[in-house]
C-alpha cells in the first residue's frame, strides 16, 4: 500500500538519483522518472523489496508531453496521496567540445535538458505541493541540483554552463514567488565529481576524493525537513580536497 | 565606400541598440540586425546621411538559418573588411507572468533569443573576430547586453531571468577560451529603465532616473578601446537613484 | 565528567547561540564564551542539570590576551579530550548609522568583534582541530555564523557589512586552506529576523516571520555531520516570507 | 595657478597611482597622498614640470589624524576649488602566510590600510564631494581600487582577503548611501598582476601578460565621466591571458 505522501525524484541512475530515492523512501513513497527504464528499474526493485515503495515511470523531462503523460499517471497511482517533495536532478545531456565546433544542438541540449527539463517539472509540480501544505510533516519541497557550471562559465563548457544558469535563474524565480506561500525551493551546488560507477576507474592523489551519493542524499533530505522559518536557499557541496 | 573596418549591432530598434549604431559609426561601417526592417530603417538612412556607413539586414538571431544569411550578406558586402566588433543586443522576447500561467512557449522565449540568439551570432562573429587581429585599432571585441535579471531570478520574471542567465554563462565561457587568444568577450548589465521611446511616459520622484542610452554606448566604446592587458570582462550600469 | 569531545560555541546569548550550545551539548562537552557571565550563566545551568556538560568562561573574543586565557582554561579544563567544533557566532558590535555620523570607532567596532573576533577563535581552535581529525565522529568543524551584510553593503550599514565581509573572506581562505587538511570550514548566512527575547516584540504581518534559532542549530549541527567527501562550504538561511 | 577643480589620488607609488595622477592631471589639479614622500616627489615633479599642477602630501590612510591633517592642508591650499574626485589606491599592507604563522598584527595590516585607510579617506572626501555638485563637468566620483581578493579568499589569503572584502562592503554601502544623492561611487577589481618597476622581472609565456596602468588608469576617468544617468559601480580588469 502506498504512504500518504510521496516524493517524485525526476533523473534518476545509478548515482546521485538513486541515493536521493533510497533517502526520500525511508519516508515516502517516491515515484522514480528517467527516459531510460534500465535506469530506475533494478532501484525500484531494490526498494521495493526492502520495505519501501516506488514506481517508476519512463519520461523525457525534456519533453512537456512525456512530463504531463508521467503527471497523468502518477495522478492515477496515487489518488489520496499528496506530494511532499519533487527533486529535479537529470544529468548529462551536454556537450564539452571547442566552442567553434558546438552545433546548435549540441548547445541547446542542455537548455533543453535542464532549463526546459526544470520548467516542466515545476510546472507539474508546484500544483501539487500547494496542495500538499498542512498535509505533510515538512514543508513541502522543490530541490533542484546545480553543478560549479551553475556558477561559472568556463572554456568548452558553454553547452553545460548555459543550462545549469538558466536552471538556478529558475529556481531563484521559483523560491522568491513560491516561498511566500510556504513552498521549500531550494538549489544544491554539486562541486566535484561523484563518486557513481561512471567514475569508478577516475583515481586521485588523495582518498575520499569524490562526493559520496549518499551523503549528498542526506543533505537533501536536511533541507527537506527545515521548517519555513528557516528555509535555505542554496548549499554548496564539494570534497575536502576540490579546488574551488 | 565601406571603411576598411566595420561593426555588427544585433538588435537595434529606437533604443540603446540605435545608440551603439551611432557611436561605433564614428569609427566603422556598420551592420544593424533586427528582425523588422521599420527598426533599422530610419537609423540606417540617419548614418549614411551624415557621414556614416550603415546597412541593415532583416535577421532573426534566434534562427541559425537566418543569421547564416545575414553573415553570407555581409561577407558579400564587407569582401575586404575586418569585423572590429559585435555587439548583441537584443531586448524583449519574454513573458512577465506568474509561474503557473507560464506557458513552455512563453518560458521558451527568452531562452530562445538571449541564449541561442547569442550562440548565433557569436557563432557567426568569432571566426570573423578572430582573422580580425592585428588589422584593427583595438582587440576586436564581442559584447553580450545583460539585465538586472541576468544576476538574480524574481518572481514571474523566470522567462527574462532563465535566458539572462543562460547569456551570461555563454559571455563567461567565451571570455574564457577566446580572451587568450586575443578577442575582448564582455557583459554589460543594464540594471534600470533605459531612457527610450517606449518608456517615454514612465515617470519618476527624482530627474535622470532612467539610464541614458548615448552614455551605455559610450561604455560601450570604451570597453571596446580596452587594450589587451586590461580587459573588462564585466560593468554594471544604472541610474544614480536605481535601488539594487 | 566531561565527555571525551567538546565543542566551543564563541558568542551566546538567549538566541541561537544557546540552540546551537543546547544541540551540540545532545553530543559533546561544551564551552561557552560570551563576554559578560550573565550570557552564559543561566545557560551552563540549564545544560548541566538536563544531564548534559557545559562550562561557561567569560571572554572578549576580539582581545588576543582575552581568547589566549580562554583556550589556557579550556585546555586545564578539558586535558583529555578532542575539540570536535567550534562554533563563530557573536552578534551585536555594530553601529547603524548615516555614514557621515560614524566615528572610526563605530566603523571600527565591527571589524573588531567579527574579523579580529574570528581570526583569535580560528587562531586557537584551528590546531586542537587538526589535533582531534580521526578521534571524533565526524570531521572536526569550525563555522562562522555570517548575516544578510555578509553579501551586501547597504547605506547605514558600512560598519556591519565591513565586518561581515572580511569574516568571509577569512572564512573562504581558512576553507581552502585546511579543507584539504580534513578540517570543515562553513559560512552560515543568517538572513532575516531571529525569534529572540529581543526581537519579541517585532511583529509582521505573517506568522513564522523570523528565523527559528533551534532550526538553525540543527542546520548547523548537520553541517558537522557531513563527511570531508562532501562538505558544505555555505548556505543561506531565511524565513520563507523574507524578501531577498 | 591651481585650476577650480583638484582630485585626490590615496596611494601613489611607480604603479598605478602615478597613472591615474597622470590621467586626471590632464583636467584637474592633484593631490597625492602616500606615506612615503619618495612616492610622490618625483612624480610632483613631473606633472608641474609639463604643464599640470600637483601637490604631494606625506600622509598615512590608516591613521585618522594623518588624514584630517592631509585634509586641513589640501583645504588650506585648495580654498577656492571644489573636490571632482577622489581614488583610493593604496596597495601593499598585507602579509602573505599560512594562517597559523600569521600574527594578530600580520592580519590587522590589511584591514587597517584598507578598510580604515577608506573609511578615512571617504569620511573626509565625501563632505566635499557633496559641496562639488553642480561645480564640476562630470558627477563627484570616488572610486576604490579592488583586487582578486576582493571576491575570492584563498590560502595564504587571509589578510589581504579581510582588507579587501571589508573594501568593497564600504564601497558598496557608500554607493547606496550617497549615488541617490548623485556622488559615483565605484569599485575596481585589478585581476592580475600589474606591470609596475616592482613587477619588472616577472616574466610570462605570453606578451602582454601584466595589467598596463596606464589602461587602468583609462578606465577609472571613463568611470569619472559616465553621467549620474548611467554610473558603474564595478568593473573588472585582468590581462587577456589571465586565468579566472
Amino acid at each position: 500500500m502506498a504512504s500518504k505522501a510521496f516524493a517524485i525524484i525526476a533523473g534518476v541512475g545509478p548515482g546521485t538519483g538513486a541515493s536521493i530515492a533510497r533517502r526520500f523512501a525511508q519516508t515516502y513513497s517516491v515515484v522514480l522518472l528517467s527516459r531510460n527504464p534500465d535506469s530506475f528499474e533494478p532501484l525500484v526493485k531494490d526498494i521495493n523489496s526492502s520495505g519501501g515503495h516506488a514506481v517508476g515511470i519512463s519520461t523525457d523531462v525534456s519533453d512537456a508531453n512525456s512530463v504531463r503523460a508521467a503527471f497523468d499517471q502518477i495522478a492515477k497511482q496515487f489518488p489520496s496521496s499528496v506530494l511532499a517533495a519533487t527533486i529535479f536532478n537529470p544529468s548529462g545531456g551536454f556537450v564539452r567540445k571547442p566552442f567553434l565546433e558546438l552545433t546548435e544542438d549540441d548547445y541547446s541540449s542542455s537548455l533543453k535538458l535542464q532549463a526546459n527539463g526544470g520548467f516542466n517539472i515545476a510546472k507539474h509540480s508546484l500544483p501539487l505541493l500547494l496542495q500538499a501544505r498542512g498535509a505533510t510533516p515538512h514543508p513541502p519541497t522543490l530541490i533542484f541540483t546545480g553543478a560549479t557550471a551553475s556558477l561559472k562559465g568556463s572554456a568548452n563548457f558553454a553547452s553545460l554552463a548555459s543550462g545549469k544558469f538558466a536552471l538556478r535563474a529558475l529556481a531563484q524565480s521559483l523560491a522568491r514567488e513560491f516561498g511566500p506561500q510556504g513552498i521549500h525551493v531550494s538549489h544544491a551546488i554539486i562541486d566535484g565529481v561523484i563518486d557513481i560507477p561512471r567514475t569508478k576507474a577516475w583515481t586521485f592523489e588523495h582518498e575520499d576524493a569524490k562526493l559520496n551519493p549518499d551523503a549528498i542524499a542526506d543533505s537533501y533530505w536536511h533541507l527537506h525537513t527545515q521548517p519555513r522559518t528557516t528555509f535555505a536557499f542554496e548549499m554548496d557541496l564539494r570534497p575536502y580536497i576540490e579546488k574551488w
